[in-house]
């Protein structure tokens, strides 16, 4: 029996099925013990086991089919005693669909002046009350098992830009050496909740087209069951970042999901599933939402502006979200005047549903090998401030 | 035409028929052009045209039947040029049920150093930029006119806690004055949306039984389509209020709603409700939720609190709210942890949840003619700390 779930264990994977190809921008499957996913898509981020000011009923309304959960917040709070106690961080907050967790590399190599980096890991105090912790490929895994995640993300080093090649060059070897380890450390664990945990490596290499190669052909001849392409989106010009992703993507195999972190604008989810991407997360549709930043498809909209006052036309006439439904410009001008909750909540409701709209109509377009032409209309309209 | 429209306007009142009394409690129903009430009821505070982190779809799952607005506030932001075009509080907020609006007096008062009161109003500096604004009982009228709100308030001064005898005298002459002139504004005007808008009086007096008689009788003699209790819950002993409260209700007609001002806990309430009060609002479950004090049929309870940490229960075994059906406490306990916006969220819908199903609770009591015997059994519940 033993031996029988070892065997199980060794062939069970994420499936991942491109259903169609539009040029290099695809349509595809990815079936989780939690469901299906339709890519491309796009993941809300839920940092601290919330998407921050949405119900998660709300999530299932507007069309989420994944979430992200990050690991490094969540060990701090509520910690893997509490989240081990609570069956899962699935359970935790009532999110019966799939969750994608961030290893906390990237949280951790932020703290800059508050860790230290060797070969078997990085120690770093918390940003919360100054606590030492330690974060090895094997300790992430241990955390991500507690979580319950159905892909979990491999610890990476994610360099700052710009950095020197040199840098790169060091860190893309210890991002690959790290991610071999997580792999082992997946192996030698079992998921605690009976639902399988996919691995996702991580792509390095900073700006640098060799050391992107060097890493991507690494990483697949160890053939994780996706891989994102991490160290973008930190400051590098939007057409550097297009660039090393279609350079990037060359190396990746066809028949496995490619996870482009962080990203982005509505106009560098669609550059970047030109690119062949199939999976994003960004906090912009939210925390610009909190801040007034109103996504429509005619444009973005800071809806703070005093021209929205006695506008009471919904925000993007006919689009399907609650908040455009049911409430006029002017109504959300005046909840944001006034500081006033509701104000966040709608606006994250709106442009989070806009997202997600988004990535289905550019499934649709894939679909129907409409995409390119369908895009180059697109982007035109959605880079306008109204 | 215009003979014909004086007279209908002359008999419309909003319909209140007392369906039950048990003792002095009183079971109703308040008919208005935007649906009808069962009292006792509590009406949830929207101060600023929405009530504090809840959707207005929510207000309606958790069975609000009537919300309030602040005159005051909507005066200032949105402004009534806004209301106006808007097409008043309803449509600009898109809640199609009945809304109170509370004249602002309360607000002014509140503004020691700003304002000043003279016989014909009040002049104040707004709290936002310190502009001057003047209110008269004509003025709240007017505004109340273009929120649009189906129950509106006089104007009435709210003398403080403790105040000399002599003032409360002086300044109930003055409430009493200004009711009968909102009065005739009520009469000399019309509504702008074409539902009808009741006018409340306010009895005032302070703590001193004499002049609670007095302005009873004197605004009783002016035929309101209501009465409200103000002046209440502004700092005196929980047993003051109550005695307040019962001996006010003696001289106020049977046949029309009572509303007590500002109040209050659930055992406050329940203890009104018991001196045949109506109406009630209050922000304790809305402000008191966010800041983590939940409130449950077995006591409320600290969210915060270490102790609740591990636990995945719900907050409130078998009651029926998004939050209890949906989320532990471990959960709600660390979304306050890491102050996260929809601890906010569900921590206000669900005390919201819970005052209103105390109020359909009592009314079912009243009904069986069992409310004191339930109150009893109730308030000993409530008063706990769990």
């Amino acid at each position: 029996m033993l031996l029988l779930q070892y065997f199980l264990k060794l062939i069970e994977k994420v499936k991942f099925t491109v259903a169609h190809t539009d040029s290099s921008a695809r349509a595809g499957i990815l079936e989780t013990d939690h469901g299906v996913i339709e890519t491309p898509i796009f993941m809300p981020v839920g940092t601290q086991g919330t998407v921050k000011a949405v119900e998660q009923r709300e999530l299932e309304e507007i069309g989420a089919q994944i979430i992200l959960g990050n690991t490094y917040h969540l060990y701090l709070r509520p910690g893997i005693e509490v989240l081990q106690k609570m069956g899962g961080l699935h359970q935790f907050m009532n999110w019966k669909k799939p969750i994608l967790t961030d290893s906390g590399g990237y949280q951790v190599f932020s703290l800059t002046d508050l860790r230290k980096i060797s070969q078997d890991g990085v120690t770093f105090k918390s940003h919360l009350d100054g606590s030492s912790h330690f974060f090895s490929p094997k300790k992430v895994v241990e955390i991500q098992r507690v979580i319950g995640s159905d892909i979990m993300m491999v610890l990476d080093e994610c360099p700052p830009f710009p950095c020197e090649k040199e840098y790169a060059v060091e860190s893309n070897k210890l991002t690959v050496k790290w991610a071999k380890l997580c792999k082992e450390a997946v192996k030698d664990s079992e998921p605690l909740y009976g639902h399988h945990q996919a691995l996702f490596a991580i792509v390095q290499g900073s700006v640098f087209k060799e050391i992107r190669e060097q890493s991507a052909k690494a990483l697949v001849d160890e053939d994780f069951e996706g891989y994102a392409i991490g160290g973008l989106a930190v400051g590098e010009p939007a057409e550097t970042m297009y660039a090393m992703t279609e350079f990037t993507t060359q190396f990746l195999p066809v028949t496995k999901p490619r996870y482009l972190m962080g990203v982005g604008t509505p106009e560098n989810l669609l550059e970047s599933i030109e690119r062949g991407i199939d999976m994003f997360d960004c906090v912009m549709p939210t925390r610009n939402g909190r801040n007034g930043m109103i996504f429509t498809r005619n444009g973005r909209m800071n809806i703070r502006n005093a021209k929205w006052k006695m506008d009471d036309s919904p925000i993007d006439d006919g689009f399907e979200s609650y908040t455009n439904k049911n409430f006029s410009r002017g109504y959300l001008r005046h909840l944001f005047q006034v500081d006033e909750i509701l104000g966040l909540q709608l606006a994250s409701i709106h442009n989070l549903a806009f997202y997600l709209w988004l990535m289905r109509e550019a499934r649709k377009q894939i679909v129907a090998d409409n995409f390119l032409h369908w895009e180059r209309e697109t982007l035109g309209q959605l880079a306008v401030n109204i």
